[in-house]
């Protein structure tokens, strides 16, 4: 992994993928206590940044390829479908049969034929590997795959350009680190006074953990409000990246997640999903684990529940004021 | 009036009111039968295209200028106390008693001093006249100002620079007519292709009145669903620009207003208050209304109240398909 391959699927993605804002208020400045960078990855195709490392990832397959198969709950889903559908390619999403109805829906309506397996019988990456194998399709691994890293890495790309600035933490919402890494890879090369903090939601801190240990530690697998992040451990691939550039991890609870999706839809009217809003919670309610007089948190979107977006909205940012 | 102002004003707030995206989802596409773009104005500071307005004008004020004044139950009032913020001028805004709290305070955490009369008993006009001239404040008119028509004309630049297209509708949410005069001389001199259509609430549809007409026609003062855009009638300056280069208006009920608020969320990710949801709405539930392949909907934030914007959420899309 470097910054060619980053550069090139920044490339190959131009035109296709949305160059995404850098937005700001000054009531989260007020919040945070010092000037909140929001890179609003949610305006992205599907929602989350996820279809960048999708159409990244299959736009550098070799020619000849017909179909994709790709594993996920959700966001990769999504972005694997439309990108697929893009290219002419056929696309098969494994999904569990419990996921959320409108993503299975979505997934669908993308074009893609969707597969749903029993989380608690099946090996799912067995099931994987087997299906790619019998009907010919590459696998998309959602984060462990080298193109869809370096797709991410073009949002590190776009943060370098827009955002000229002193040297700051960057904190990205962290499941298996593909975003994480990429954007560490790029800002490594493009804005190295940049450093890259993972953010995850306490009791899921398996990257934290990892990083601090300086070797792969796993959470147990569970269900949690941040459903899109929850991967029990960082990848083989991605966790040196994270290893060798990023700062320590960052952990916030759920209050503060459901007080950072309140807020983003008050003062930014963008909607979070609450794993795509952890990194907004930990630049507005963990001032003191952050350093710099600015700092920019990236967030994204994905197919948010109804009834969780409601309660965020209810819910009072006084309630986020502890620490996590 | 003329696109050189409009061009002015532009040079003037760049660097201060953002460039705002255009914005599109394959899922409303399939709602409205074609391709829907959606500049996605709530994503201007303080979520509303009123701040390109206030900026552009009190920008041009005449040196020696120390305050402004205006009168605006919300978004203007907060685009002006910004603004002015930035410039370093004084500002008063003149706001209803009974306005909603958060649009009272918010323009007040801009560092507005705000000045509260009762709509039953008032004439604002007459009491902000006085206060202008007592107080030596330069008053800014919300849409009956060319400094302010050709702030929001930034908006239609904006919008032929981001869309290359054969000819189409565009559909701009419309009160008192600023950003749709704007919006039109912006167009008429940089994509002639792209006709402007100003849209509005079902039972308040003076300007379509007005336009069918051929001269100002009014609509009783009172409350709905779309308060942010709900003026009797449009302006004097506004108006012939109108008249000349607007095509018929197009109305829309509160239940698509709504059903629009929830796709939005859903589908952009975007916050839409009722009176900037309209044009949104007309795009995808009056479409033998609306020529074309592609419409492009202008659409914006402002302060949304929380307990609309959650019914919203619960409305479903079904009930928006009857005719306005």
């Amino acid at each position: 992994m470097n910054i060619d391959m980053i550069d090139a699927a920044a490339t190959r993605i131009k035109g296709h993928a949305r160059e995404t804002p850098l937005l700001s208020s000054p009531f989260l400045d007020e919040v945070a206590g010092r000037r909140v960078l929001v890179k609003a990855e949610c305006l992205q195709h599907t929602g989350s940044f996820k279809y960048r490392g999708a159409r990244a990832a299959l736009s550098a397959l070799p020619k000849g390829a017909t179909g994709v198969l790709a594993c996920s709950s959700g966001n990769h889903a999504q972005g694997v479908a439309l990108a697929a559908r893009e290219l002419g390619l056929a696309a098969v999403i494994l999904m569990p049969s419990d996921a959320p109805r409108v993503k299975l829906e979505n997934t669908a309506a993308l074009g893609a034929e969707v597969v749903t397996y029993d989380r608690a019988t099946t090996d799912r990456d067995v099931l994987a590997a087997d299906m790619a194998r019998a009907r010919g399709l590459e696998l998309i691994h959602p984060f462990d795959n080298p193109q869809v890293i370096a797709g991410q890495g073009s949002v590190g790309l776009e943060i370098a350009a827009q955002a000229h600035m002193a040297p700051a933490d960057v904190l990205v919402c962290c499941g298996g680190g593909g975003l994480t890494a990429g954007i560490a890879l790029a800002l490594e090369a493009r804005a190295p006074g940049l450093r890259v903090r993972p953010v995850e939601p306490e009791g899921f801190d398996d990257t934290a953990q990892s990083l601090a240990a300086g070797r792969i530690v796993k959470n147990p697998a569970r269900a949690g409000l941040c459903d899109a992040i929850l991967t029990p451990a960082p990848g083989k691939l991605t966790f040196p990246i994270l290893h060798r550039l990023c700062g320590p991890g960052l952990v916030v609870s759920d209050a503060q997640v459901l007080a950072a999706m309140a807020l983003a839809q008050d003062r930014l009217k963008l909607v979070l999903e609450p794993g795509g809003a952890v990194a907004l919670a930990a630049a507005l309610f963990r001032p003191d684990a952050v350093q710099g007089d600015t700092v920019i948190a990236v967030a994204t979107g994905g197919n948010v529940d109804r009834d969780i977006f409601i309660r965020a909205l209810h819910h009072g940012v006084s309630d986020a004021h502890r620490p996590a």
